[in-house]
């Protein structure tokens, strides 16, 4: 008995208790817990882009209640002020007493409203019911791969006793394309109560499955209307889902938050390690799962829509980003010769997944290409319909990777180059993602500076758009060289020397909504200048390896997370893309979830998608000699050869 | 705490020990559990044809320690010297206080060894793979539904840096043939690693699934020597499973044991009508689902075989026990218009109905004509080949149901009558499962009575092949007159009054196992001549249908589980079989088990069961005039028309 009380004593001793505010979110944990790990168990998201190893300081947090001793070597993080206010890193420090803690604004990784972009599709409806689809049918066309169909079905009598499972198919290929149906278990097992429950009226949902009818629920009454699906983006750092209503195709929400992984690593290579030296997906693969509910319960509830009449989710993500999806190991895409395990991925049930939609609702995640070019940019390729036409076009997705494809209904080719996360607003300390609060539009005139905020918020920080805007704006009036240098010798009030990192402050303490100035530095700048080297240094590698000039592409599609628009003359004008005339350079936003919403209503537009990946030819830019002499000379502003941007003029 | 006191001594106070004999099995339950429950709960399975009802007399046990009290209503079963013994139902009897109970050899429904007819089956090789396969396989053409492939694959190098699933289906597309392969998650999910892990050298496991190729596993080396299948005979009183080893299509055991849902109801009426009282099919589904596993277990131990290494079991059953088998709510079949939930059953994966095979292992279930006509009958066509050649044969398949076809190569047509289990054993005092013990042959010469049991083992009762020959040399000798009544002006020593219904001993208690007398009532005589009366009217009807004499029949196939071997020219002349040259009848024994086990091991023998399943006509009985005549007729032995047994003279 001594024992056993003792050992109980112990036990409390070693418990400490952690609110988090604002919240109030209250958590028992043992003693030397992190304060990243007692937030993850209250169920507070702290950003955590390096995947709680202390090197991006973006999971500040203030202990305003008990001692918390920050550890020495993350100090370099803070400010001498911070460091007073009792700011510490919640990866590096430990639980040692009851704490209370303030996660600010700013590293939480909460849910945000992203803006998306993408041109509105108009759907048709499909001509007549044809057994064998061929070809022509237009990606447009719509044909959603999971249909629910209202079956008043005549009730049986001794002349016609066919099965129940009969009578429902020998309705179904009247008004549906597939001669055979599939059913699974499941559905089977309560399908006799229900006809006769519902007295013979009943709904079918149907999704197709190869060339066959898979009937995935049969539903008492008229159902049809209850028809719901989700397209998602999986992107490295951000998710966006959206719900769509499918017999009306109305898109009735989209969310995006931060990629939950990012507490795992920042890009695909660090989260790729992190779960391949551990040997399981799992913890990866179960935080995009996280995400996907999250948003989704986030939408039905704002939607009243219930998640059991959600039916399908066809995904589009990078092929690391599937891999994880579908909770398979991605580790020889890392390695040469960069394998994956599989370019075109089955269709399960979302349940397998562990995603909380209807019960027999499906997944389809969109192919890949290679190791390094996945469904989303396949996503793009089918958004931006340069796949069909016969003029060669260009398509730029600049996601954490740039992915460049130039092609048309013949020939496709693609490359990719890692951009780094710098224009979604990681990676600089006032960078963030592109919803409320974050600073869209820069001008710099007669040595004023003004900005717009998305949805005219408080400024919280500064999104793609606004990067591209600043740094075009502060070439342009002097306030950095074309190297991306301050100019030190100018008297400014908005620059300030920051121990040997200078800053610019684009936004000061006042206007702000935590209290402190959204600047720029120089290394940041710097960071941003590889990212746009990067990209056009792979545009400019592709289109010479096709032997195409610029001006030979018809068309050029820009595609991403930049923000709810993109000032093209500004990103021509910074060397991020080549010097066209504007015209035909089109801001496209959120390509891969507007291709994945299209698979989604079209059977034509999924298949294209395969027939897309099928085409497309990868080129590894890592084995093309020339791409590493483009990017060095891409790093200027707009770029070291003037020759190829011949309409920007900085009148410095 | 006074309370709590009370409650625990309560509790204690309705709570009872009961020891089951001679396993010495006990279990602990409260006052009131009926015996049989006792028995459940404690994993002794005592036989239950009713359903508990009290109505079958079959669950007789005998209380040896402790005192409980027979129910009245059932003393009836009982004979005045059992009450002394302390024989009582377990069904009706209550546990009111501790008690030790033995269950005798005769109440016991244990495993046993059916035996198991049907001619073997030499297969083919098939002559090379061909995409589109013809009708014209033949059915003995050896392709698996499910087989297993060596791959030893080439290494990915940067030329060749293929998928892991794509470098797996470049390979099976050369030795399968199927153009479409898909693979479940589950093995998508282990890929990369075991590809990696062996070295590319691997084994898969591969489905036929429609037309495609279902890949099942990916196992590391060569394993497609661990290669096993099931087929299984889902009968109403008895279910039988065959162990194959799929690459020398060798047959490694076969084991039969009493269908455990007899607990719920002898035939598939009464059990339909519990799952549909209840509105729950669980405890039937879970009854057949733990025969299956049982017999595997046994099968598996006994032959040294990895359950996890059996990749598919076909399953024949009627329609009844088809549905019960899937789980599928049967009510409609019962009652007009008799219509199942389906004729044709998915592919499922076993342990998605609880079977203990492989992870990843399938079952296929046989298809169905009607609602009275199942798999069983279709895998019997398929067995005796009838469906193959242009003369016009007949099956007789005698079980629980009696089911008839008629036909050749171009039509089949086929009924069914309630035949009852007679045959099979049950149903009178001494009938018994064609198992070691069982008397299954007997002959009366000169007044003396011999007879050869099953195995050669002490009698233990009677199979349907005895009773047959029973019958037969029972009137061929007058102790029976030709309307199956005892002529009891004889003076025979074997002869007992018993309470009206007088009973003949086939084997005095000296010498069987029970230590009581094997015997046969004029009661069960009259029942096995509704059973065979039932059995000819419906060949005899169905002949007449189609306007055929018998003697237009080339061959009659009997098939059914009255032994191991069937009295031919003793069945025609007691008049189940039609008077035709015994030459032209042929006893192949289960072929439903056959059916499965050629379906198991040849793609072209399961798509035939398809075929046939189409082409098979019903003819319903119940709304077929001419039948009941035939019934009433049918109940003399041989017939009461003469004429149509011309061969059959009994001296009298």
């Amino acid at each position: 008995m001594v024992n056993c009380n003792k050992h109980f004593t112990v036990m409390m001793m070693n418990t400490y208790k952690v609110t988090f505010l604002p919240e109030n979110k209250e958590v028992e944990v043992e003693r030397g817990t992190t304060l990243m790990q007692a937030a993850e168990k209250a169920g507070v998201d702290i950003n955590n882009l390096c995947g709680g190893e202390g090197l991006c300081g973006e999971c500040r947090v203030q202990v305003v209640g008990g001692n918390a001793r920050p550890d020495k070597h993350t100090l370099g993080f803070l400010s001498g002020e911070e460091i007073q206010k009792g700011f510490v890193l919640a990866c590096q420090t430990k639980v040692e007493a009851d704490l209370t803690v303030m996660v600010p604004a700013k590293s939480r990784a909460e849910q945000e409203k992203i803006m998306m972009g993408g041109s509105p599709v108009v759907y048709g409806e499909p001509e007549k019911v044809v057994l064998h689809r061929t070809r022509k049918v237009p990606v447009t066309s719509f044909d959603p791969i999971v249909k629910k169909v209202y079956l008043p079905l005549p009730e049986p009598t001794l002349k016609d006793n066919i099965s129940d499972i009969d009578r429902i198919t020998r309705e179904l290929q009247k008004v549906m394309p597939f001669q055979n149906f599939e059913i699974t278990l499941g559905c089977l097992q309560n399908l006799a109560e229900t006809l006769r429950d519902s007295e013979w009226k009943v709904t079918a949902t149907v999704a197709r499955h190869h060339d066959n009818g898979r009937i995935l629920k049969i539903e008492n009454g008229d159902t049809s209307n209850r028809d719901y699906g989700l397209a998602v983006d999986v992107g490295t750092t951000t998710v966006v889902v959206q719900l769509v209503h499918i017999p009306t195709k109305k898109i009735l929400g989209t969310k995006g938050s931060h990629n939950l992984q990012a507490r795992y690593g920042e890009d695909v290579i660090s989260r790729m390690v992190f779960a391949c030296v551990r040997g399981t997906v799992d913890p990866v693969y179960k935080a995009v799962i996280a995400n996907i509910n999250n948003l989704t319960h986030a939408l039905t509830s704002e939607c009243r829509v219930k998640p059991e009449d959600i039916n399908i989710i066809v995904a589009a993500g990078n092929t690391t980003m599937s891999h994880f999806l579908l909770n398979l190991k991605p580790c020889s895409i890392r390695l040469e010769p960069y394998v994956p395990t599989t370019s075109i991925y089955p269709q399960v049930l979302a349940r397998e997944l562990g995603i909380d939609i209807s019960k027999q609702g499906i997944l389809e995640t969109l192919p890949s290409v290679a190791s390094y070019v996945g469904g989303d940019i396949v996503a793009g390729v089918l958004a931006c319909g340069m796949a069909d036409r016969p003029e060669v076009r260009c398509l730029i997705d600049i996601g954490t990777n740039g992915e460049i494809v130039i092609g048309n209904n013949e020939w496709l080719v693609c490359c990719s180059a890692s951009a780094g996360p710098a224009f979604e607003g990681a990676g600089a300390r006032s960078g963030m993602r592109a919803t409320a609060g974050a600073i869209e539009k820069v001008e710099i005139r007669d040595g004023i500076l003004s900005y717009e905020t998305i949805g005219r918020a408080k400024a919280r920080g500064i999104c793609g758009s606004g990067l591209i805007d600043v740094i075009y704006e502060m070439v342009r009036n002097g306030i950095i060289d074309q190297n991306g240098r301050f100019d030190t010798t100018r008297k400014d009030l908005r620059l300030l020397e920051d121990d040997g990192d200078p800053r610019y402050i684009l936004a000061p303490a006042l206007e702000t909504e935590t209290g402190e100035p959204i600047t720029i530095s120089e290394a940041e700048i710097a960071n941003l200048m590889k990212s746009k080297g990067a990209v056009f240094a792979a545009i400019k590698s592709l289109a010479d390896y096709v032997g195409m000039t610029f001006n030979q592409l018809t068309d050029i599609y820009v595609a991403g997370g930049f923000g709810s628009s993109l000032n093209i003359p500004k990103a021509i004008a910074i060397g991020l893309l080549p010097d066209v005339d504007v015209k035909r350079v089109h801001f496209i936003g959120n390509s891969s979830l507007t291709g994945a919403r299209m698979s989604l209503l079209s059977i034509a537009a999924f298949e294209k998608t395969l027939d897309i990946a099928r085409r497309m030819t990868n080129i590894e830019l890592s084995n093309y000699p020339p791409f590493m002499n483009e990017f060095v000379a891409a790093l200027f502003l707009p770029h070291t050869d003037q020759k190829l941007f011949p309409s920007v003029k900085y009148n410095l």
